[in-house]
């Protein structure tokens, strides 16, 4: 299952060299995991309020062209991986006319919001869970 | 009393200008204030961890001359009027040989982290208020 | 004549009050001024590649409410003066229920890419400057 | 070679989790490379003025504990590898009081500023060249 979404570039995104600075590519992998798991029915902001957390535990990226202001960049986010505790996704930035701009890789890990103290998904948000699995399957 | 510090600017404080985007002057005032109370024995993260906030009120910048990377930047800082809730001060951003590139103003209340409701520092923080009321006498 | 456009917050946007980070206002009122300018045919990325930039004078912002991530925002900008070398807008950040967030103001002024010196719109890009006059007659 | 510089946190830095959003960690292991290179008297903005320029071309980063505003860290930067087009370096952000906080790696390559194509060091820039290849002798 592949989520799609449509990056917002803002002004600020730019540096210097006329593109896109290289370390904002993470919040638009951000908002494409964001969007996959609303559309799961999963409201990331709703979790949080629960006490859970969802911190990044690894992430990279390469860069193979530039992002300038003005193109249409879309992120395609799929699920890799998951275990009970951690979600893997792999990302592909492109233009809207086909053009691959980036691959990046993150996961993320349950934790509890006091103490960032890992937890088990399947036992903290079990609904959640079982959302995760079915698309596994 | 004014008090000065050197701005350490990131590659990603520049845009697309070639020069220093304009709303990260206000993280420049912001580093400029925490070392202002800093200064006057007042550590505002410490601040914080009691349950007290104090989020921006009312801002303002008027832009002179651009900033470009690898320009020596300070930012001087002075406590303009206070309050009970409310602490109004004013910035201005100088090249190290003492162009004025930036004027700005910021005003923050003092606010409980429950529910963002405002706070008399007199009460709140007796001994933050008395520092603040005597650098003002 | 207003422009109204959603706001796509980013986590990145936050910061550790739980609510979105003050000086973040501005890049979303740059944001609804983009929008607010391609609205009447004029693409601001296509101003800068014929050598011109519009580059912040004044900036101001007062803050009402905090926002919160998972809120659904939106921008009003108007554009409320303008001569022949700068533009003037007011800006107002609200939630799509209707509670007033923000409210501020920015000015911008044309400049020539190469040395920042200040251009006149009306013979810089003559037909640019002929629809902001249209839309303030 | 080891180069250590002290990372200046800034509140913007934060997010909603309380503690360093962590694309913002790309961040600081840049302005410890631009420190790397100064130590060793290249002036990265000096190349960039030469028509140069370094993308970014892979990261990576694990993060091990959070970091929370108020904390002294530093990142260390060690150059990895090298050829005539690329510099690869590592980089471990810790506390100063020895914990590691995350680990990384870049890479950047050497690019003209117009149209961005892969330029030999070696023949752009040989003075740079020579040191990059004295340290790793």
């Amino acid at each position: 299952m592949k989520f799609t979404n449509k990056i917002e570039l803002r002004y600020s995104d730019s540096d210097q060299m006329g593109v896109v600075y290289h370390a904002n590519y993470f919040t638009f992998f951000e908002q494409s995991r964001t969007g996959f798991l609303k559309d799961l029915g999963i409201d990331y902001y709703d979790i949080e309020e629960t006490g859970y957390l969802f911190p990044v535990r690894d992430v990279n990226c390469t860069y193979l062209k530039s992002i300038r202001l003005g193109e249409e960049i879309v992120c395609e986010t799929v699920l890799e991986d998951y275990s009970k505790v951690k979600l893997s996704f792999s990302h592909i930035l492109k233009s809207t006319d086909g053009e691959i701009k980036a691959k990046g890789n993150t996961s993320i890990i349950c934790v509890k919001r006091d103490g960032f103290k890992i937890s088990k998904m399947d036992q903290a948000m079990p609904k959640v869970y079982e959302v995760i699995q079915s698309i596994k399957a």
